[in-house]
């Protein structure tokens, strides 16, 4: 069960962009798990990728074709990651961007493919190619919800939104789907995620919406610190709302559409983190006044990835020593005298120890809830980041230690 | 259940050191919690404690009498960290140690406190002063096993282990103890060790011998990343065996003490993971032909920490796409082509993807034994290292979960 998160009612059209999903064979339980996107010529996108070394064949064909061409479709298999499968795979890869290529008439560097599921299996081609032709066929605007369920792995719902704001007049949409809840430390990028607006913008200027709108959302959550071998995140700007091409970033509409992409980046990464694996706690953490931005980062994880906090997170104990702990080992330098800890509104240390007004109700009060936030005051300097987890349950060793079994 | 792991069955007296353990109330259960060690005048002995910043009071204290004196007695309370406590937990730990100095009618900095339990609660030092009395008169050298259990939190077996070797005809003798079970990722020290031999060694080269042994042995172990606030491991040498002392770093006989200490050492690191909350393997990790010895416990770690190795080990699932993704994102360089990844005897990774000889069936056979290797070669250098660690199971957030509540 997600901690508060609902299946989206709407996800609404984005003028420029068509989808289809459908079950073509590659998950076993037959459910949806082949989706193709198109955007419209003329548009831009942008993308960043996972930072692990052993990083997916259809992340490196991604990046290649990404440099060659604009794209016009992306090809999405859920049930295989293709990750782990040497030159095959980059040759399965590459197959199914051909199959693409032939089925819509466009050239092969013009499609981009992405893969998740289990990793060190042989993607089948041969599903694809059947299936293919159905695919192209069934390509509309209204397929949102499909696309989204036919990228799920592990989540137990569908992550979608939708937003709409004005620009000088014009109505723009922005979609969002996102996939992924586990394997979650993204590095540059998600699990999956695609983002499509009909705002003209331009392609530099696209660049940096998705560069600083990641780092404010899946590169600040974490289910277990692991980095995903297929991680990607792809926003695509068909520029079909008629606005005024965006091409500055001290321009107003620039950072009115940053602030409304940020919003709909924001609200996936947290979407994953609600539905992460065995979650019965939403937990945001917030560290402030630190030295350095890298320092706040830094606590922050730490006390994110302790199996201990975690576990007292599930068990809605007030264990705030385990807490403490982490912040201690962090490898980040500061005065214990000076350092405060905060519990949802209940400060829990302070002068290098448990605070003088704190009790265990407060504490308990703070845990009970589903959604809870914890705030490290570093006071060495001004920099601050907030960071977003799950906790440690036992749902997350039984869909672990039962997957892919 | 702890793996493979024993009581032992005999500790043997270290001439020169007695010990006494009683239950004085400070744990829930009533069990034995305070241990007094007492080691004869003219004994050298070298310490080394976490690196937490949040370290716990006697520590702190500990820190400071080790370099004003020469030790004389150890007072070790189970049941209660004094952790998170401020200036109230110095000052509890500084009574403690009064409380012995008065007994034994020795120097206040003659005596080194140690705490280990539940973070954040106050000593109790009325419950330790009406103990102390029968607590000295209990003194004796058979007292090893007592004490051991005396140290006791969450582990579920006693962790001994007693050695014996010649040194120009004089039997040496060696007994170590240890505790801990989780918040293990040691940093210069485990939670508590305690480790004594009637060998005559130079306080250097005793401190040369516990930082060698310690690098090798509780400094390579990790159950959940989790650097405890109260770590310390102590070195005791009495001088008592007669052999003539030891005082060069390039003398047969101190590598011969080195190599027996080191011994213990690895004994009583591999019992603290064999013991680890909740394990149903012990996991050896070696990664070999590093850049440097960074590197490689880089890599290490980083798949010793993955929850998703730790779950498929639980699982006994040979999911080797889950090493692969932690080698991939330890951040070290290496060329995916000449990587070789080993379970067992099996190869699993070669070529950047899995082992053209790989089967399932090859795998499978390696996890379901309850003692699994896992070998990586990087095969950038000439470094390597061997940690261990445990898996992650159901019992590990049972237990985590449930204590201190």
């Amino acid at each position: 069960m997600p901690v508060d998160l609902m299946e989206p009612e709407l996800l609404l059209p984005v003028k420029g962009v068509r989808l289809c999903a459908i079950a073509a064979g590659i998950k076993k339980n037959g459910n949806t798990d082949l989706v193709l996107i198109e955007v419209a010529e003329n548009s831009h996108v942008a993308a960043v990728f996972t930072q692990n070394k052993f990083c997916a064949a259809p992340v490196i064909l991604a990046r290649k074709h990404l440099q060659a061409a604009a794209p016009r479709y992306l090809l999405i298999n859920s049930g295989n990651a293709n990750a782990g499968t040497g030159d095959q795979g980059l040759r399965d890869a590459l197959q199914s961007c051909q199959l693409v290529a032939e089925q819509a008439a466009c050239k092969i560097e013009e499609v981009l493919p992405f893969s998740t599921g289990v990793i060190g299996e042989n993607l089948p081609p041969g599903k694809i190619a059947s299936a293919l032709s159905a695919l192209y066929q069934g390509l509309s605007q209204d397929q949102w919800k499909n696309a989204g369920r036919g990228i799920m792995t592990t989540d137990t719902v569908l992550k979608g939104v939708s937003k709409q704001f004005k620009l000088q007049g014009k109505t723009i949409t922005i979609t969002g789907l996102a996939k992924g809840a586990g394997m979650i430390q993204p590095n540059m990028a998600t699990m999956l995620s695609y983002i499509a607006t009909d705002a003209a913008v331009s392609d530099e200027m696209l660049r940096q919406c998705i560069k600083s709108a990641v780092h404010l959302s899946f590169n600040s959550i974490t289910v277990d610190s692991d980095t995903s071998t297929n991680d990607a995140c792809v926003l695509m700007a068909t520029g079909q709302a008629e606005n005024k091409l965006i091409t500055q970033a001290d321009s107003e509409d620039y950072q009115l559409l940053l602030k409304a992409l940020t919003e709909v980046f924001i609200y996936l990464a947290q979407a994953i983190i609600r539905d992460a694996e065995g979650a019965t706690k939403f937990v945001s953490l917030q560290v402030n006044a630190a030295d350095t931005e890298h320092d706040a980062r830094q606590v922050a994880y730490t006390v994110a990835h302790s199996p201990l906090v975690k576990t007292a997170l599930f068990a809605s104990d007030p264990n705030w020593g385990r807490i403490l702990a982490a912040v201690g080992r962090a490898g980040v330098d500061f005065d214990l005298d000076k350092i405060k800890i905060y519990l949802g509104d209940v400060c829990i240390v302070s002068n290098g120890g448990r605070d003088g007004a704190y009790t265990e109700e407060q504490g308990q009060r703070v845990m009970q809830e589903s959604e809870i936030s914890i705030r490290i005051e570093l006071n060495t300097g001004v920099q601050s980041c907030c960071i977003w987890t799950s906790d440690l349950s036992y749902d997350y060793v039984k869909i672990n230690s039962e997957y892919r079994s």
